[in-house]
């Protein structure tokens, strides 16, 4: 197959590479009709994760199963499903707990960025949709592989309820997805950091009702203002970095809960503001099998869109230019086309 | 008046000091009738954190009101209170949610170890009984000024509630308000995590079903056994050393919350173990006002009774015996007797 192979940083390569296939029969191939970039698949390629050896990279796709195993029951070869990123086996304790992405046999997409893609436990991870979307639903149903869902979760893990005021910290896909998810719990004021203008246009459109384009203390003290100096009832941190988690505990009311579901990169708690604020943290790696009941149905009745975060279409062999536009911060998320 | 004197690092003495006044017409002034020696007192007392000159010290007391500024309505001269350590308005958009440790006009008891004591914001923050306990009452409220409810707001912050599993991290008179907490608001089993004989009768006899008696990995591997390999549906944090925070992640089962009340002091977040677990954190300086109106009537009762921590009762000039003791482990927890 043709697939997007991540030789060291800064070096991505679309190449043939062996093809994936089912390893233990509950495994299932799928055939990607689309896929993406992630702001975390940037780690690697920035080299602020070690990169060993070449290897196949993305954790996006969705698809028609090619193949399944010989235990694999529910999920049937032509059917179009969603491939969450993090596969869980439906059966464990964490699983039936409803904490998917703490399943005892958590697994990873590996190859959302290329034709062909291994799903581990694929009866319990895939979703399978009724009926194959048409090209323009693709974007939409894309997201829900991983940034919609995540997105969610930081709006779920944050306890944004109807009337609350939340704070959006990122203004990547993630953090647009957090103000549409944000507006989906009932948030009656949702304030998106961002200075880009075109992601500001986005967040708006998204749901956001105030913008602000500082950071660090400036930020900190527009939300004051804007809060009449309480600060939010909810914060969703969408980055992972030192800088934006600080910012998110100091923009929480005392009592108010950070969701934080960008990969803490040399993060920090602030212990004195969490500890005399008694400010919450809660999230990490959303738990996208247990979402999904909730948010494809909106997705597929068009109520909840996420697609316009894509703002590069590309065929996948020009992957390297979709990973340099999203380095270089001239597109939001790239989708690729196999 | 006489009062405990830190001067620096293992220097403390009882000496004769200014007695405080009435510096605001919202200040009481109180009479203290037992005051005891905090964990958090043996930071600066080791010299964790720094002393500049010499100060007055201890935030526990109970006692009656000697005097009140003009615009205290409530409290009345005579009347026997408790003094919650962190004093708060009662008028604050913060205090108005409950969030009292996050008052705008913040205070804390600044000389329990004393024979007189200042309050601020004396309507909002003492509690007045009804009718002054007995001596032998006196453990027992006293343990309400701090302690108490800190152990309590450990198990709320960590969501304990009816049949679950509780882990208790740390064995000091926190920690052991913790187990007292979390068997109040129902949980089925309580591991309690010592290995010193004294406190882990008295763990047992505050209601923990379980000891675990080892540290890092070896206490990581026992409440995994001990749990079927599932971990803690909820952890209570009560230390605030890095060690502890790390043990409370990692005995935490995937969506648990680590409830946290110790000063955190180089305290990191583990957080691959928080990241995939999508485990909690939530906690901090305990609004002692708002749980009062709960935990004062059980106490008076005698449904509630933390008093056993304090086995050591010195009269206040003998405060840097107690230090002494509660440094080299000898006491759980010192009541002094101006």
């Amino acid at each position: 197959m043709r697939a997007t192979i991540l030789h060291g940083p800064g070096d991505i390569r679309v190449e043939t590479w062996a093809d994936p296939s089912v390893e233990r029969p509950t495994d299932a191939i799928v055939r990607v009709v689309a896929a993406c970039v992630c702001g975390s698949d940037l780690w690697p390629y920035r080299g602020a994760n070690p990169v060993h050896e070449p290897r196949t990279i993305g954790h996006e796709a969705i698809g028609v199963v090619e193949a399944v195993g010989a235990e694999v029951a529910r999920v049937r070869v032509g059917d179009f499903v969603i491939v969450p990123f993090d596969h869980c086996c439906g059966r464990c304790v964490h699983c039936h707990a409803g904490q998917t992405q703490g399943c005892v046999e958590l697994a990873m997409t590996a190859s959302g960025q290329a034709e062909l893609t291994r799903v581990t436990n694929a009866d319990a991870t895939c979703f399978v949709l009724d009926d194959a979307p048409g090209a323009e639903q693709h974007a939409a149903v894309l997201a829900l592989s991983d940034v919609l869902p995540t997105g969610y979760h930081a709006a779920v893990s944050a306890g944004v309820a109807p009337g609350m005021t939340a704070v959006v910290v990122g203004d990547g896909a993630v953090g647009l997805c957090g103000v549409l998810s944000a507006r989906r719990l009932g948030a009656e004021r949702i304030i998106a950091l961002s200075r880009n203008p075109a992601r500001q246009r986005l967040a708006t459109a998204f749901g956001s009702t105030d913008l602000v384009a500082g950071r660090g203390d400036d930020a900190v003290e527009a939300v004051r203002e804007l809060t009449d100096g309480v600060g939010a009832d909810a914060v969703l941190e969408c980055v992972g970095t030192e800088e934006s988690m600080l910012t998110a505990f100091r923009v929480a009311r005392p009592g108010a809960t950070v969701g934080f579901v960008g990969v803490p990169h040399g993060t920090q708690i602030p212990w004195p503001t969490a500890f005399r604020g008694n400010i919450g943290l809660r999230g990490g790696m959303a738990p996208v099998v247990r979402y999904l009941p909730d948010l494809v149905p909106a997705v597929l009745s068009g109520e909840l869109d996420a697609s316009a975060v894509f703002d590069l279409e590309l065929p996948l062999d020009q992957a390297a230019d979709a990973y340099r536009a999203m380095d270089e911060r001239r597109a939001i998320k790239a989708l690729l086309r196999p």
